[in-house]
């Protein structure tokens, strides 16, 4: 597989303290590589979780939807190669077998157990692979944060990780994060996976709170193709033993710094993840301003991500402004086309529901032409605003999902 | 350009009583070929006419949304080459300028003349140019119906066109229609323009009900690439020279035979479309029941017609019915998993939230290697059902939208 021109470099990630990953071969698939992920946490761990809002989840979204009404957590197993997704009630026996067997190797409550799985859809998670992957794992040797993260991959072209930390009560709290995912897809419908590792300690509740407002901002800011998973799931986990004392509510001291970590953490990843988007040559911003609210100018934002028209152009390191104004058009929001205005990167294209006369092409075109692009859209109507990302739309993309058989 | 796989032969179509084409040169584009389509009407003749929902319509677009207000027809202008969307005041003014110009040379008002142009965004219509394509049509001898087709074509690979006729009143009334569109779209923005013709004697307000209506089970339930234009127009004209009692209501003699009529055409020419989608090698149908309402199985079709991985599934030929399970579970609509079934062809593949255990393959295999590929969708919640067609999404669509600069 080639690697996308837009990777990054694996990060250096510190250790996080109650966390202990380890990977194992469940033989998922037919390939000599780990594609299971254990992940252990210590006593006290809590949970927070961010699920797909897919109406056909699958049964590993369920189960954590579940999980994390509790909110306790003592592992994390991760599946590599099937998605388990609409699969039935073989489905469901496959996750509470792995929850059952990890539960009763650790000494604690199914519940306090998480799992994800990523592949293909429709075909039933296999329990005796999935139990003599589990034995393995819990005799394996620890692992490193890189092992845990390729052994969470699928078709990704890079392995995606980031770290991040704050202040919080006088002690540093360490953040990591894994993902994984080509957008939301892969060759036989995989998924995006994330897992974040801190050990402040953040009361439950408060941890679900900050999860849910930096996903607004970041995973549910990004698109590759408009495809949203069967099995999309963010699980942040928060060991408590950096020692600070524990966060409860956006008032504690540190909490506002562990809040804007968190969401810190999880731009990186998401940004890795359209990085590595099927296909992907560019990494594009698109910023929506001016529009009668913010969910409006999100919309907006992104129907000017998801059209194939914008981020062909794009790729074409054309500065077809009109597809823009389509795709404004479409969105179904509030929109004066006379008092729009477009810009590629800083120079401003149209204004005023037309063309600005004689703008500098130069700069648009030395801007398209680098990997990373920037889309500004005024729509002139009030303070509503939006930011969010995605990349082009390419033959690498045709190739990857039309160009086999399954 | 070559011609699409999917492509039709251009049909036989009768001369209607009261409708003369002409087609000319405006030279709005530096090519030798028609690209002015000029057709008048007798007097009395009315018009009906849907129109892009764009936030950021076309002055022809909102000169035609005017114009259907009063409902009556003397003439019809179709500019091929530019779009004249977005620019502005003086975009206005061209189309403006064409009216006038029309209703002088013919005696009428410049209320009874129809604009449409397609081509680039963001150019104004060059008056000059405009009025002196005017002058050569207005002397030009009358032309086909295949000229009249190819010249409001852009870079539709084949010309598209469709006829039908009905009983009202013991006189049969013919229907002719033209329509131009590669989808939504086309290297610079295009749009899909439709004109139909016929010489049955229809009030105004009938036609317009009777288009609407028709429109929304054949035009609304098209899509190439999802991307919506600036520019779609749909406009029906009724000449009256048929003999007919004038058709006023659905209780009259023929009103039904007539609404059938006009919905037929409609559909073959919605069909021609996706047809000549860009870069399309299969024509596919998507047929959902079993929803909670009309409303909400248009919906989900859309979703899984829209669906950049259903699409692209179906161009290498794979069954992926996976990834139908995934567009069915992102609509936002009500959905059961457990209760998805998925057809391709006649051959159930999925039921009850699983895979039908050991589905006969071969004929799903046979019927996505042929052309026209169809797929069904039953949520098994209620009565609500709905249909619409696409095309798959090829390394053609690619090309023809990013291998360029603009």
């Amino acid at each position: 597989m080639t690697i996308s021109p837009l990777a990054s470099p694996f990060p250096v990630l510190p250790a996080i303290a109650g966390v202990t990953p380890r990977v194992a071969r469940a033989h998922y698939k037919n390939w000599d590589r780990c594609d299971l992920t254990f992940v252990t946490f210590a006593e006290g761990t809590t949970a927070a979780g961010v699920l797909t809002q897919s109406k056909c989840p699958s049964p590993e979204v369920e189960w954590c939807r579940k999980a994390l009404i509790l909110g306790n957590a003592r592992a994390l197993v991760v599946n590599a190669g099937n998605s388990n997704a609409f699969t039935g009630a073989r489905g469901r026996t496959a996750v509470e077998a792995i929850a059952a067997r990890t539960a009763q190797t650790l000494g604690c409550q199914p519940s306090d157990v998480y799992v994800a799985s990523t592949g293909v859809i429709g075909v039933p998670l296999p329990i005796d692979k999935a139990e003599a992957g589990l034995d393995a794992a819990f005799v394996a040797d620890v692992c490193s944060w890189q092992d845990a993260t390729d052994t969470i991959g699928t078709t990704d072209t890079f392995p995606k990780a980031a770290t991040t930390s704050a202040i919080v009560d006088g002690k540093t709290v360490n953040l990591v994060g894994i993902i994984k995912g080509s957008g939301m897809i892969a060759p036989d419908m995989a998924t995006m996976l994330g897992f974040i590792f801190t050990d402040a300690a953040v009361d439950g509740a408060f941890l679900q709170g900050c999860l849910a407002a930096a996903n607004e901002k970041t995973f549910s800011c990004i698109t590759v193709d408009s495809d949203t998973s069967t099995s999309d799931t963010v699980l942040a986990f928060a060991t408590g033993r950096a020692g600070n004392a524990p966060l409860t509510s956006s008032d504690d001291d540190g909490a506002d710094a562990f809040a804007a970590a968190l969401a810190d953490l999880c731009r990186q990843l998401a940004h890795l993840v359209v990085r590595d988007g099927e296909g992907a040559t560019k990494f594009i911003r698109i910023d929506v301003e001016g529009a009668e609210s913010d969910r409006s100018a999100h919309r907006i934002a992104m129907s000017v991500a998801n059209s194939p028209l914008v981020k062909t152009a794009i790729a074409g390191e054309d500065a077809n402004w009109g597809r823009v104004v389509m795709a404004v058009g479409k969105a179904g929001e509030p929109a004066e086309r006379d008092q729009l205005a477009i810009r590629f990167g800083t120079t401003q294209v149209a204004e005023g529901g037309l063309a600005v006369a004689g703008y500098d092409e130069a700069p648009v075109a030395a801007h398209l032409k680098g990997s990373d692009v920037e889309i500004g859209v005024d729509l002139g109507l009030g303070e509503g605003r939006a930011t969010v990302w995605t990349c082009d739309l390419t033959h690498g993309y045709i190739s990857i999902n039309a160009d086999y058989r399954s």
